[in-house]
């Protein structure tokens, strides 16, 4: 199989830079572009990129030539690294000149015919595709976004519980520094403290949290009816978010029916197919102290939820937590999931990499 | 004025540790006998402890002659930094062989005739010593408890709120290490991780607080009404306890209103001129990010509840962050804090300094 | 290939337990057997264990039924996570009833007939079993020691070294926590903190390198004669030894060609062949600011030790950084190392992997 | 006694800010102005300034309006905390407009005819302001620098070994993030990690340690004929500088006369009796595991260089440990000290406070 030439944009980031290790020997993606800034363009990426992840950048990608965020490129399939303010436009033009760009920048979460997805929670979003296609005349371009990266391990909680009946949802985030990109946060604001607020988040989480659990109806996602609150705070680890979650479920179910349906959850076909699904989206922790930030984010390649501590709360009726990894799962591992069910859905021309096997 | 003779039960651990720091040079208070271990029994206090805080022990404290937990001794006011199990006992005993007792144990909190006290908030039930000296048979001896150290910001950040009549209650904490003392947390279990779990402390906020919070009547404390629910989680960080608390308020004061409760809020005579009450009991911070652990946790020498954040909560209509250093003002600066009221009020034996003055 | 039974002794431990994650799977070993302490015995790995790695023990070896420290076993290969304690009469006794013993602890690593073996530095080492054969009397069994976790990088950096001559070596080290085993390092003792002190590891650096690096001649290990310092420390990080080496070299090489050693350096027949081997067992990096703790540990799957920052010292002539993941490479990945070679090299009966394929 | 009017340059950096903190209440010296960039000129300090100390910034300055860098202003003292480029022109300036700079940059420490002080060790170096009023015609003026915040504790702990000949100096420091300035080290690159360089600072340490060594002859500081080589890393701590140092003294003391020599170690008079003068200048800790940073770079009010474990080197004789506060006594309260001991001189025209004493 001739594997699909993919862009990262922003591809220097600390975003950029966990695209392009994730999809290092991708069975299906090949990284043959990779977009900076102009001030970087020309460089090898090598020479452009201060590498903040473990060890050295794939060999192949550290050869790249750096092409400018205004110059043109190939590639179908493009991820979008990019910080909010320059998303805004270029992925826009990008989709309109016939590119699937996958995005994890929140520039455009908040688009009606944008879909804001999580393949295992709302795969069925990326119909609003079609609608897109149609409202902008794009014919083999799309835009398709992922959450903001603290919501991420919330709906992937409270997915398996719609069934009883989700009315009110109370979190306490506790959120590693690396969700701030780099340089980020000061060393200085961090080591030995935590800060009880985080930029923006907590309106993420409120918002973002009732469209993806939304129902897609007559073209138009209608947003849960969830009363959510949020608060963020910042702890001095490196990757992965943990949320105190507590919540009123109308069905008044059994501690052990929660257990059960989050141990029976899985994605719709074809998403555990795809390359980088997990075997299990959820995982339940039965361990008194767990979920742990430090030795649970890393679960199913980070792509996995880990959840623990179900008991009953007093105020809302059950309290737990969740914890994923912020950079894998929450966000660069998450748009490439997209793409995958994006290509396993037939969305990107001529690339069924599912229909060929 | 001629000092008063003081010992402490539980001298070479971490909390007892924190005792002698905070009564080197106290005005009215000077530590004379340090009680360890049998095992520690006869050594000097600079050859058996294994000092955790910054720096050394107190010259004049080094060179004093451990006695062993069984052994008798003289000072009429003892500070208690023993774990639970041998508190159970030995507390008892002492008070009852007519010692003035302060403990930071959690033995006896729950104790009817016990006063568990935070000067500002429930300076009252210490009139508890009454019934307890009537109940017992005692005459000199008292035993006077205080909060659990994560219980304490919470506390003291609601008493000015007790006016808009509190109702429900949703605490998440975020814990330093040196709450579980020393050796306490390993720090293969902490460093780089945070832990959604602290054994015994959900259940100490959720009963402590209604019982400090409660009224003094009839020779009982009415606990208040109050539907409370906590998750502890431990972050690593070394001192200092923050809280995310959500609350509903009967009254619906606006934010402005609450703002002002706590600027306004004072404990009453005498404590305001008790030589280890801080200036301010709490302190209200307007910079959007803070109270922060590192930061803030030394406000007030440690003895100020420092408090932000507050906002609507969709959920129980308020929330606010809260944070105090544990081991001074929720453990041994509470207790000194405690001894120094009882002082003042006429419960220690033939010594009131504010008499004298 | 009916893969070997392998014992684990000092099972639940935390080298016990980085054993059995990395011998998950392992080509050629299989473990069947794990031995706790006598108050485990009996109960499965899963409820005995406190797992402090990163996931959950894997599936196979949790339902395991622990044995008892001086019950007797099956197979063949042991591996001994032992402290030293303990592991001084036991480790002996087994390689005297007929196992291959392969230990991470210090106990016997200067006994003149046990082989304290880095495969890539001093594989020859292993022709040592032979005189222990013969002089114990023993015929299948044998001890084989690695090195201490600080040692490591050391003798590793300093092997492609030793063509330049090495005349003197001044060792600083920032070590990890890990390397206290469980619980260890006390979290108030390190959080925000660097101690200058490890109990031991000065001495060992010291005499390890110099017996390591020594010559096998007429049945005995001649150390070499370089004079040694070291300094240990331990700083706030989970894993990962790095080691500010000075070193005197009577060729005076230039930096390039110590460079190049470096780059060329490889094991001998047949170590790149064995499974745990990494491809390059030193990688130099160019950046100014590498070797990293975090960043670099992983290297080779923890068995690559990264060196860095080589240039001029103006006391000893050439100083640089080298650093390993001390316990996988330092520690269990190398007693599994040196358990390949043994078996390659046909000092495990009736088993060589490499003659069969 | 009238306090003498400071003006603090860069006082809304992390060293500014240092200043102000301890200038509060100080006996002498009271903060008039605060310089800030020009964007931050007209704003109040509390407005303008990013406080990352502990706390709130003192009410009194944070009501002073900020003035733009090239504004006059009427202070005689000023201190620096400018950064190395601003400072080259601007505190020479001020010098030649008649106000005694005091400064932290190191722009100027290199300079024949600049004093590079630190009172216990060098205080005679301070009459090359003579030499520097005469070579430039000023009269008030005068500029005193400090040494970068690492090379500090290795002079205070060699300048009581020069009696027994200095001959090489070996140091491998662990520093905290703060001496980098504020945001200064991104919490990516130094959570959970160390870093094996600190730019610049290798070559400070072995420049300056040399000449605030030196003796001062025939107007100019001839440096001291010590071969020192340093190597600088990075450590997850806030605050404190520790160096683990090797030297070779020619007269080849005992251990306990070393000791002793730290132990006697007293600054000249007038030092002991200025305001910032710790009681010790260093501190010889015996205990095995000290100085340690977390709990050692307090002493003194951050102004005492801790020291601890003294003990053989195998390559240049002895080896121990030093630990001062990077930011106290290795910047902001270095600076200063060296303005109360020009007060005490006599160098601050009409300011003398001990002569009014």
């Amino acid at each position: 199989m001739e594997k699909l030439s993919v862009a990262i944009l922003g591809a220097t980031g600390a975003v950029g830079q966990r695209f392009i290790q994730l999809l290092d020997n991708h069975p299906w993606f090949r990284v043959d572009e990779v977009i900076g800034s102009n001030r970087s363009a020309g460089k090898t990426y090598a020479e452009a990129v201060n590498w903040v992840l473990d060890g050295e950048p794939p060999q192949r990608v550290a050869e790249l030539t750096i092409k400018g965020l205004d110059d043109t490129f190939n590639s179908p399939l493009v991820f979008s690294a990019l910080p909010k303010e320059p998303a805004k436009e270029r992925e826009m033009q990008l989709a309109g000149a016939g590119h699937v760009v996958c995005t994890n920048a929140s520039a455009h979460r908040m688009v009606e015919d944008v879909p804001l997805v999580l393949p295992e929670v709302n795969a069925d979003h990326i119909q609003l595709i079609d609608i897109q296609r149609r409202n902008r005349g794009w014919t083999t371009g799309a835009l398709v976004a992922n959450s903001n990266c603290t919501t991420m391990p919330v709906i992937m909680a409270l997915k398996p519980l719609l069934q009883f009946g989700v009315r009110k949802l109370h979190m306490v985030s506790e959120q590693a520094i690396s969700g701030a990109g780099y340089p980020g946060v000061a060393s200085l604001d961090i080591l030995g403290n935590v800060v009880p607020y985080v930029s923006g988040d907590e309106h993420k989480m409120e918002t973002e949290t009732r469209r993806m659990l939304g129902t897609l109806d007559d073209d138009v996602v209608n947003w849960i009816d969830i009363v959510a609150g949020a608060t963020c705070t910042r702890v001095p680890v490196v990757d992965g978010h943990l949320v105190n979650i507590s919540v009123e479920l109308e069905a008044q179910p059994e501690i052990s029916e929660i257990i059960q349906a989050w141990e029976q959850f899985r994605g719709q076909a074809p998403i555990p197919e795809l390359p980088s699904a997990p075997e299990f989206p959820v995982k339940y922790l039965k361990e008194i102290d767990r979920p742990q930030i430090r030795r649970d984010k890393n679960t199913g390649k980070g792509m996995t939820t880990s959840i623990g501590r179900l008991r009953p709360c007093p105020i809302l009726g059950y309290k737990f937590a969740a914890l994923s990894h912020n950079t894998i799962r929450g966000a660069a591992g998450c748009s490439i999931l997209n793409a995958e069910l994006l290509s396993a859905s037939g969305y990107i021309q001529q690339f069924n990499p599912m229909l060929e096997n």
